[in-house]
């Protein structure tokens, strides 16, 4: 018998196939490149215009050659003081930041910033729309978890001195996005369920 | 008798020392400096959330020195796809560019690129706010610009020939921001009133 790697388990055969390719870590993709890829997706279909902002840099030397252009020489990297994606959906402000990690119990804290979260709060009190992508790349399983409930756990005292937030919690707090193909990581779905208000209840969904 | 220079003529004496430091530019401080100081009184007050991208930088080599952190060693300003602000106002998608010219008739067309005006539609399509800040430095105006009527003149066949919007243009289609203290290019003044509907006729305010 063959051994299939998690998630490459032969599948029923049928016409459909997008059933083939519903999982972009199977094809070397990174996550951050998955969400890049889902948000051309909504940016080329209309469904969406949210963006990466660029890696934050701090210039500190540039060359002008004659004839050609400008270089940068010298220049590190800066820490983000926001998320790193935002944009417009159906007139709404989203805003979010996307993790992931190998372990397969817990997203590790460190992986937000002080001011990661204060950000967070700011855009909550501004009635924008706040959330986090987490993705578990043992478990092949991504999550949406709502900023106002990342940031109940951050503060929280007896939460706050943990590494990591519980998978547990992020099931129960969070929802489950269902990879596919088209686009990978279709995030708009819960975004949508929740501004229409079909995700009264969380239990439904997992 | 003195000749002061334009906007530094003496003011009638009163307590407001607000009204002592109403020009951003006659403190030596650039527009976007000026746009800048004005999002960070909105987002210190609980205003708006607005940011400015980082400039997108694309980074060709990287050394890893020891025991100190990473530096990029060669790297090349790239154009930016998106607008330079964007953020959050009362749920709303806020999403600008900022640009200054030291012309007196017209606001140079060359500031604008196609893909930043594919990226305002993209944004109006979706429901977003969007606008542009021009300012007059050799006049000391600001205008805000709604990016529909920015659009309209940019795809006109009789007017995208032309090297300038002019100034009478933004005059009769844009808004005119008078410049304060605190914040200094109060712009959501305008937004604020466009969204409750106070700006049906342009003509009010010029």
């Amino acid at each position: 018998m063959v051994n299939y790697p998690q998630g490459l388990k032969p599948r029923p055969s049928g016409n459909e196939t997008t059933t083939k390719t519903t999982n972009f870590a199977n094809r070397g993709m990174s996550f951050e490149a998955a969400i890049n890829t889902t948000n051309r997706y909504y940016l080329t279909h209309g469904l969406a215009v949210i963006h990466k902002k660029p890696t934050p840099i701090q210039i500190v030397k540039v060359d002008y050659p004659k004839r050609s252009q400008a270089k940068i020489v010298e220049a590190y990297f800066r820490q983000a003081s926001t998320t790193d994606y935002s944009g417009v959906y159906k007139g709404h402000y989203l805003d979010f930041e996307a993790k992931e990690t190998r372990q397969k119990t817990g997203m590790p804290l460190k992986n937000f910033h002080d001011h990661q979260i204060k950000h967070m709060e700011q855009v909550l009190k501004q009635g924008g729309i706040c959330f986090v992508l987490l993705h578990f790349t043992s478990l092949q399983e991504t999550y949406l978890l709502l900023a106002a409930d990342l940031i109940a756990f951050y503060v929280e005292p007896a939460t706050r001195t943990k590494r990591s937030i519980p998978l547990d919690y992020i099931k129960k707090q969070g929802y489950f996005i269902k990879q596919a193909a088209f686009p990978q990581v279709p995030y708009l779905d819960i975004i949508e369920k929740l501004l229409g208000g079909d995700y009264d209840s969380k239990e439904n969904d997992h």
